[in-house]
C-alpha cells in the first residue's frame, strides 16, 4: 500500500481551507474545489493547486477528502453524475470528513466500495482552531487497512485519529460527542446561575467543583465565557442544532433512549428558534436564565 | 488569633474515622464521638481520645468538626441540649464537614453565632479515598477569618479548601457538585448505550471523546466500571439520591430551573426505588438500558 | 351517630367563605373564624357567627373545618395550644379541607385520634366558582365511619364526595389531580404554539382535537384563553407551584418515578421564579413561546 | 361543483377496508386496490369493484382516497409512473387519509396541484372502532372548495370532518393530537402508579379525578385498562412511535419547543426498542413502572 501523495480537497470552509494548507505545508500535492471560489484562490496562494470542478480535482489524486456542511452535501459531492465516484480514479481512498448522519456515512460508503473506492469517514472535533493548529480530534470508520493508509494524512492533520469501528462508526461517535458536549454545558450552566442565585463567588466555586469528579473540559474552556455572557462562537448553536437532529435520529433508529439527550436538543433548538443560531452552544446559559427568577441571574 | 490544638471529632464513620485519624497523625489532640462505639474504640487505638458522649467530646475543644449523615443529625448535634451549642466553649471554631442543605446550615451558623460560636460549613468531595488519603476538595461558607483560622485543619485533610461565599454557599457548591456529577454520569452512559447499539469500539471511542470538548473526569474514572457494568460503590444512589433531593429544593427556593438536574433526579430515585441504592451512582446505566431494547445493549 | 350541628369554620379565605355561607344557608349553626377579621364580619352578615378565636369557635362545635392556605397552617391550626385539638369537644369531627402535604395529613390525623377526635382529610377541586356555586369535587381520606358522619356536610359544599382511602388518601389524590392538570396544560400550550407555527386554524383545530381521544377538560375550559393570553386567574401559578413540590415530594418519598411531572414542575416553578405567581396556571404557555421562535410564537 | 359518485380506493388495511365498505354501503361505486390482494375480494364480496392495479383503480374515478401507513407509501402511491397522478382523470378530487408527515402532505399537494388534481390531506382519528362505525374524527388541510367538494364523502366516514388551514393543516393537526394524546396516557400512568404506591383506592381516586379540571378522554376510556394492565390494542405503540418521530421534526422545523412531547417521544420510542410495539399506547405505564419501586407498583 503506498502512501498518499496526491490530494484532492472538496471543501475549503472554515475548518477545510486551514486543513488543506496543512496538508501543503506537509508536502502534499493539494488540488482544492470550493463552491465559493475566493477559497480555492487562498489555497492556490498557499501552494495548492486550483481546480476547477470536483472531477478536476479528483481525477489524478490517490486520496480525496470531502469536507462539506451536512448529510444531503456529501451525497452530492459523492453521489451525483460530475462527483467523486464517478470521475475519482479506481482504488482512491476517499476521506469524508464533514459531520453527517451515520446512516448516509454507511450508504455512502457502500456506494464507494461498489465501484472500486475505499472509503472512511472521519469527523473531527477540535473547531477552528483544531483545524489551523492542526490538534484536531479525529474519530474514524472503516477498514483498518484503509485506516493504515489515511493515517500520514490524519497525523498531518491532527493529533489522536482513532479507529472506532466499520463504516459510519466514525459518525456514531461524533454524534455522541455532541450530545455529552451540549449535556454538560447545560449542566454547568445550571450549576452557575443556581451558584448565582445563591449569591457564591462562582469563580471559586466553579474551580473548585472543577477540580473534582465534576470537572470537565466544558467547565475549563467554558466556564469564563460562561461566567461573563460571552457567547462568541466558538462552535455555533446552528450547526449543534443539526448534530443534535443527527444524535436523536440515530438513537430512535438503534432502540436506545437518551431522555436527557432529548431534552438538551430542545434547549438548542429553542435558542436556534430563538435566533441565536449564530452564537456559541455555551449560550444554553441563556435557556437556564429565561426559566428561572429575573432579578437573580 | 491561635492556632486550632485540641479538636472534638464528632461523627466517625466512613469519611469521618480517617479523617480524625489524619489529625491525630498531624499532631492535633482529637476527642471523637460516634453514635456507634466501636469507631471510638478505633479512633482511641490510633491516638485519638474516646468521649463518653458529646458534652465531654467539646469540653475543652477550640475546635469542633462535625461529619455525620443529613440535615436532621446535625441539627440535633449542633441545637439540642446535650449538643454542641449547649456544651463547648465560647468563641470555639464549629466546622460542619456533613453534605447537608444550604437553609439548614444557614439556620444552624445563625443559631451558633448567637451563642458566641464560629461555624463554618464545609462539605467535602473526594469520597473514601480522599478521606483515608487526606485529598478532600473542601468547599467552605463563611467568614473570611474563621475561614483562615480553620485553615491549618483544613490542610490537613485535603488539598484544596476554597471560600466560595458566606454561610450555606459551601452546601450551595456541594449541591452544585452533585448536581453536575449525576447529570454526567447519565449522559456518559447514554452516549455508551447508544454506541454500543451501533456496534462502535466503545474502549476507543470513550477515549477519543474524553480527548476532547466531551472530556470529563467522570469518564475518566467511570469509564470502565461503566463498561463492564461493575457498580460497587464508590459513592452509592441512596445518598446522591438525598443530595439530589437537596439541589432540586434549593433551586426551587431559589427561583431557578435546573430542568436536566431535575429529570436525571427521577432517575437517581428510580434507582433507589427499585432497590439499587448500595450501589454505585454510575448505575444510572441501569434506566438508560431499560428504557432501551434489550437486545442491543 | 348524629347528624352535624354545629359546626365551625377556621379560614375564611376566597374558598372558606363561600362555603361557611353555603352551610349557613342550609341551615346549619356556623362559628367562623379567620386572622383577618373583616371576614368574620362578613360571614355573621351572611347569618352565621363572629367567633373571637380558635377556642371561642371551635367550644361546642360537633364539626370543625379547616380551609388554609399550607400545611405548616393547617399544624398550627390544629395542633397549638390555642388551637382546635386543645380547645374543641371530645368526639368532635374534624375536617381539613386545604391543600397540604399527604404525610402532615397523615400526621395531624394521628395526632387527633390519639386526643379522642375524628379526623378527615377533604381537599377540595373546582375553584372559587366551585365553591360558590356548591359544586365542589371533594377527596377524602379517612374511615368509612367518618365520611358517612361529614357525608351530609359534604353534600352541601359540593356534588361528588368520594372516600379514597385512609388518612392521608384525599391529599394524594389531590395531589395526582395537580400532576395532570400541570401536564396537561403544558401539554395543550404545546400543541397549541406548535399549531399556530404551522399557520393552522386553532380554533377549528383545537375544537376537533378534543373531540377524539385528545379531548380533556383543560382544553374545554382553557382554550379560548389560551389563544387569547388571558392568564387571568383562576388557579395561581404560585399556588400551583406549592402544590407541584408537594407531589414530586410524596412521588420521591413513595419510590415512583414522574418524569414528566418533575419536568413541569420545573416550568411552573420557573413561571413564579419570573414573578407570574399571580397569573393562571395556563401561563405555562408562556415557557412554550420563551422556547420557541419569537416570529412565529 | 358535482357530487362525488365514482371513488377508487387506495390501501385496504384495518381503516380502509371499514372505510371503503362504508362508502358502498352509501351508494358509491368503489373500486379498491391493495397490495394483499385478499382485501380486495372482501371489498367486492362487500358489493366494491377489484381493481387489478393502482392506474385500474382511479381510470374512471371522480375522487382517489388513499389510506396507507406511512409517508414513503403515499408519494409512492401518489407520485409513481404507475401511480394515481399519472393515470387519474384530470381534476379528479385526491383525499389522502393517511398519517404523515405535514411537509410531504405539502408536497404531494403541490404535486397534483401542477398536474391538475384537487388533492386534500385528511388524517384521521378515532381508531378501527371509529372507521368500522363511522365515527372518524377528520383533520382536513385544503382548500374550502375542495373541502365542500369532499364533504359528502367525509359525512359517509365520520361524525366531525372539519377544515383547519390549507395542504399539510390535516396532517399537522393529527401531529398535535398524537402528542396530547402520548403526554395525557403517561401523565395518567404517572398518575395511577403514584397513588397506588400510596395505597389509595384508584378507582374511586380516578373517578373523583376525572371528574374535574383534570378530566380527559384518555381516563375515560383508558383507566379500566390501566389499572388491569391490559394493553391490548388498540392504538399500538409502533404506529404511535411513527407519529411522535412526525411531531417532533415538525416542531423542530417550525422553531416550536415541546419539551414535554420530546420526553414522552423517548419513553414511547423506549417501548417499542423492547419489543413492546405491538401493545396499545397504554403500556406507557410499563415505563413508570420500570422507573418505580417494584415493590408497590
Amino acid at each position: 500500500m503506498s502512501t498518499p501523495r496526491s490530494i484532492a480537497f472538496i471543501g475549503l470552509g472554515i475548518m477545510g481551507l486551514p486543513m488543506a494548507k496543512n496538508l501543503v505545508r506537509a508536502g502534499y500535492s493539494v488540488a482544492g474545489y470550493n463552491l465559493m471560489p475566493e477559497a480555492i484562490t487562498r489555497l492556490a496562494e498557499a501552494g495548492g493547486t486550483a481546480a476547477a470542478s470536483i472531477a478536476d480535482a479528483v481525477k489524478d489524486a490517490d486520496t480525496v477528502i470531502v469536507m462539506v456542511p451536512d448529510s444531503p452535501d456529501v451525497q452530492q459531492v459523492l453521489l451525483a453524475d460530475d462527483g467523486v465516484f464517478a470521475n475519482a480514479r479506481p482504488g482512491a481512498l476517499v476521506i469524508d470528513m464533514s459531520t453527517i448522519r451515520p446512516d448516509v456515512a454507511r450508504e455512502v460508503a457502500q456506494a464507494g466500495a461498489e465501484r472500486g473506492f475505499r472509503v472512511l469517514d472521519a469527523p473531527v472535533s477540535g473547531g477552528e482552531a483544531g483545524a489551523v493548529e492542526a490538534k484536531l480530534s479525529i474519530m474514524v470508520g472503516g477498514s483498518e487497512a484503509d485506516f493504515a493508509a489515511a493515517r500520514p494524512v490524519f497525523d498531518v492533520l491532527g493529533s489522536t485519529p482513532v479507529l472506532v469501528g466499520p463504516s459510519g462508526a466514525g459518525q456514531t461517535v461524533k454524534a455522541a460527542n455532541q450530545l455529552i458536549v451540549a449535556g454538560n454545558i447545560q449542566l454547568v450552566a445550571e450549576a452557575l446561575v443556581f451558584l448565582e442565585a445563591h449569591g457564591v463567588d462562582t469563580k471559586a466555586g466553579l474551580e473548585v467543583l472543577n477540580g473534582g469528579l465534576a470537572g470537565s473540559t466544558v467547565m475549563t474552556r467554558k466556564t469564563d465565557a460562561l461566567r461573563n455572557r460571552d457567547f462568541t462562537p466558538g462552535f455555533r448553536i446552528a450547526l449543534h442544532d443539526k448534530d443534535m437532529k443527527i444524535v436523536t435520529q440515530a438513537a430512535r433508529e438503534a432502540g436506545v433512549a437518551i431522555p436527557l439527550g432529548a431534552l438538551v436538543a430542545q434547549f438548542v433548538g429553542a435558542l436556534k428558534a430563538q435566533g441565536h443560531g449564530g452564537l456559541d452552544h455555551s449560550a444554553l446559559l441563556k435557556i437556564v436564565e429565561q426559566l428561572s427568577s429575573a432579578e437573580k441571574a
